[in-house]
């Protein structure tokens, strides 16, 4: 199992028998499962060379750096959440519904994949200058989009008042967020070890409905 | 200006004619503006004794270790704004009004002093087992336990649908926050580089609106 990770040298190795693309796909893959695992997004290169048996060079050779294969990792996780709630933008749905199916995605998005916040954080905090931008750039515009378009299609249809997008975009992304952030306050105010499927989807049913309430003219 | 700061040795040297609680919240306020000047939670006990020309020895003598001096500070600005909102909660106030007044409140206390979450953050990555759950305890509880109030007038009033007050914590907290950290979205997506007072003003105004609208029955 570590013989692949030993090689020292040359080009990097990897399975003979898998194109680049699968590779790559089984490092991102790999580095996410140990970030879950853990609950710790603190994996080195060396800890995921040993989950996949390729050599660390290979990591090198793809991403760069740690910070880029974070990066490859967020893109994953986010970007494939983000297509999905930008396809669901475009089709023929109340707008009420768009926006209760928003909500449901991005909390199952933090809910399955726990380590995007602390991930996000770790980028801003080692390279502001870099990775604050490229992130607000990358998932947040995307976000912020999806949310405009549903609001003017609510304001169109005469379903919606007419809310400043920044505050919405706020108000929704905190409330998401906190939910996942606040672990002191869930156990010694609430008296919840871990949040299951079950309070997660209650969570984001009474939060699309308060927001939808919230947004009704 | 620096004398004080350089007496080595003995009792703290403290200013003969103000009484040991003067000083104390001498060295609190200090602390608070340096924090809140340089926008940033990284303060040293020489900074606060060269500020406040005091003996660096005297914020030993009263918090112990830096620890505790920002655990004063955050006991300051957010046990005082707990109080008035507390007191409101038990007003002859209809429940809508009260819930208002609650928004405002904690937004213009991340406002006012913009340290508070980036203090709290420090504290419990440093020491998570003592200050995790003491914050929860201290802060977030009487938070969650005013909220619950203003949910349960509303619900006996009815005025309120009921909802579950775990859920409504984390909605309300989540949204007051986020509006403060997510400098980079805030500038990256909205081209706005700094939160002045008629913005967070208007974000409240939008937040409690739509949490009433929200509740309503």
């Amino acid at each position: 199992m570590v013989e692949a990770v030993r090689k020292p040298r040359g080009r990097p190795v990897k399975s003979s028998s898998e194109p680049d693309g699968a590779t790559r796909d089984r490092l991102i893959d790999a580095t996410g499962e140990l970030m879950a695992n853990r609950g710790s997004v603190d994996v080195t290169f060396a800890d995921i060379a040993k989950a996949t048996e390729l050599n660390p060079a290979l990591i090198s050779y793809y991403f760069g750096n740690k910070a880029g294969l974070m990066m490859a990792l967020l893109r994953r996780v986010l970007g494939e959440s983000l297509t999905n709630l930008e396809d669901l933008a475009r089709e023929d749905v109340p707008p009420e519904e768009k926006l209760r199916v928003h909500i449901h995605g991005l909390i199952s998005t933090y809910f399955r994949y726990p380590y995007i916040n602390p991930l996000i954080h770790q980028l801003v905090i080692d390279e502001p200058q870099t990775f604050g931008p490229m992130i607000a750039e990358e998932f947040s515009r995307r976000a912020a989009g999806i949310q405009k378009h549903i609001l003017d299609e609510g304001v169109a249809a005469g379903r919606f008042r007419d809310v400043d997008p920044l505050n919405f975009y706020f108000h929704i992304v905190g409330a998401c967020d906190q939910f996942f952030h606040g672990r002191y306050q869930m156990r010694h105010i609430f008296g919840i070890a871990n949040i299951d499927e079950r309070r997660e989807l209650d969570y984001a049913d009474y939060l699309a409905d308060s927001l939808v309430r919230g947004l009704a003219t």
